[in-house]
């Protein structure tokens, strides 16, 4: 039996734990968390994700190692004795950590980008807001996340609040873009160098939370330039796992946000809708099993169940419905899990979309009424 | 949370829990077996299946109680406390347990079946070969499976010791069947009364172990055969939870081998094939939830892995396929896994299943050679 250790034991460690149980696979998670999603998969490990005493521990029950979020401190994965290998590699977790050194690797690499500078003081977003033009999103560098730690600067008379609301950490600056279409390039890269890719997905977000993903996101030529940009992301880094590359679609052209060196919440659809999932696909790749099958069975839709979880088994009741109960107690803003539902045509998508977003809306099933 | 204690703790236990771990479903189970398959989704409560204080404390930790295998007996189970719903209903377990019955609920249902007998002694195997013709398979009536518990009669020779053979117990001779193919029939029932029912599936047994299985087995009109013989058992038995019915075809026409009451080895291409598994549509029926959609997303077939795993990822190699290791210990004759493969034609299914055949009985992979 191979023991995957994975660092963090939410929601992703739970789907990559289902997707890995099939193969023969057992899990243990390291995680200072009571009761996580991921505890009812595999063993949990209850320290603070840089625990020396944790990781050691995590380390001698596993025989090889992945995490589920990027806000794994670099450093803490130096100190895991170097006979257990970690995948994805550090290079990778070290760049997605930082939005400037993010931002840098794309444009080395070829990669649109909207245009951004480092800021440090007011003077800096001044001169930035001057180079580049208003509206500006201010951002942390570090640890951001479902748009946390982010300030649109819209005229010169925010840019003291802003550099105020966020100041005393590193900043980045970048050029507020017009998008129509937010998509998502999911792929994985094996040990040996092996790459699948997905078909792009659109994303909706809502607040700064993914809310909703449809997949394919039918158009050849941005599916075409998305897997370019991810097959140099995936090389230059000697990527292993799976990796998410968020794009914006501005005039009918890509430009980077950022990537995520992990399973995503915009791949979730992957479970029912693709052959072989992405959480498969990300065991897979670590532990240098042959990719799997990343076509498509139809058209796809995820929404996100953020704060409450449907009444009873509301979306079951619309038959194509599959339904991702993460175990969470329901607190405002919080996703509690996912619904995905797969069609055989675009239309009957969006009406199956339609309606359970109204049932959602509304604790009500416009089928049973 | 919700937690489905499960008699029995085999792949079948396991596959419940993997399907109903995304419902937000908990389980249990009861098994005296040393760590079984179901150990990695659950919490298992060593005792054996009738042990009354088992059975007390799989009632105390559970919501609701199923089983994965029809050898319970069935006063334990009326033993539980009666708060605890139990289903399948002690009705089906009772007719599933005893082949004679099982055959005379076939006959009052107008469901074909083979000529058959009860037989007690040599004289009356004697008898019912005079009156059905030789040959005939002489059978126990309870606890027979994997073709364990069978004699074939061919000659009057064979008559003494058939019944010396499996004599000392309740037995059935069944006139032998020419058949051309086997097929199951899966379908689920509610406990609001909705039924479900999964294409026909198209079986080969090896020794009397299944090894193989193709859906959908096409012919329109044998599935219309099969879909009413199906509904029939389900409302007779006022059922509950997913049922198979075993069929011969002979002469284009379907004849009842045997049913049983839980999910079915023969539906497991259900998993990667169906829009909603065998597995999640019994725990959608035992629990009330809309069943879910019985559709298929390809042409399945499905290899069993008897008494040794393909070495490394072998079934991993042929993009389309899906392993399911058990996690049990290879033994001669044991069901240690199955792979199952979705494919876009029924051609490009038999090419699948054929290259993986070969790489099961040869061990090595043709695509890599």
């Amino acid at each position: 039996m191979t023991t995957v250790g994975i660092i963090g034991a939410g929601q992703l460690g739970l789907m990559l734990g289902e997707a890995g149980r099939p193969l023969g696979l057992d899990f243990v998670f390291l995680d200072p968390g009571i009761d996580p999603p991921a505890s009812r998969v595999g063993p949990v490990l209850n320290y603070a994700f840089d625990d020396p005493a944790g990781l050691a521990r995590l380390a001698e029950a596993s025989d090889i190692i992945t995490y589920e979020f990027e806000n794994v401190p670099v450093l803490a994965l130096a100190g895991i004795d170097a006979a257990i290998p970690v995948f994805p590699p550090a290079l990778a977790l070290e760049k997605a950590q930082d939005r400037l050194a993010e931002k840098t690797l794309f444009e080395s690499l070829g990669i649109p980008v909207p245009a951004f500078r480092a800021v440090d003081s007011a003077a800096d977003l001044r001169q930035a807001a001057g180079e580049i033009g208003l509206p500006i999103v201010l951002k942390t560098r570090r640890f951001g996340y479902d748009g946390k730690g982010q300030f649109v600067v819209r005229t010169a008379d925010d840019i003291d609040r802003a550099v105020e609301e966020l100041g005393g950490q590193d900043l980045i600056a970048e050029q507020w873009v017009p998008f129509e279409r937010e998509v998502s390039a999911i792929g994985a890269r094996s040990r040996s160098g092996q790459i699948a890719r997905y078909p792009l997905s659109e994303n909706v977000h809502d607040n700064g939370i993914l809310s909703q993903s449809r997949a394919p996101a039918d158009d050849a030529e941005l599916r075409e330039a998305a897997c370019r940009y991810l097959d140099r992301l995936l090389e230059s880094l000697d990527y292993v796992g799976v990796l998410a590359l968020e794009l914006f679609v501005v005039d009918g052209e890509l430009l980077a946000n950022e990537f995520a060196p992990r399973v995503h919440n915009s791949g979730h659809w992957t479970i029912e809708g693709s052959t072989t999932s992405q959480f498969e696909n990300h065991l897979r790749a670590i532990l240098d099993m042959p990719l799997g099958d990343t076509g498509m069975t139809g058209y796809s839709g995820m929404l996100n169940l953020i704060g409450r979880m449907p009444a009873d088994c509301g979306p079951l009741d619309t038959a194509p419905w599959h339904l991702h109960d993460y175990g969470k107690a329901a607190r405002r803003g919080r996703k509690l899990g996912h619904a995905t539902v797969v069609t055989d045509s675009h239309a009957d998508r969006e009406t199956a979309m339609s309606a359970m977003q109204k049932l959602l809306a509304t604790g009500e099933n416009p089928d049973r009424s």
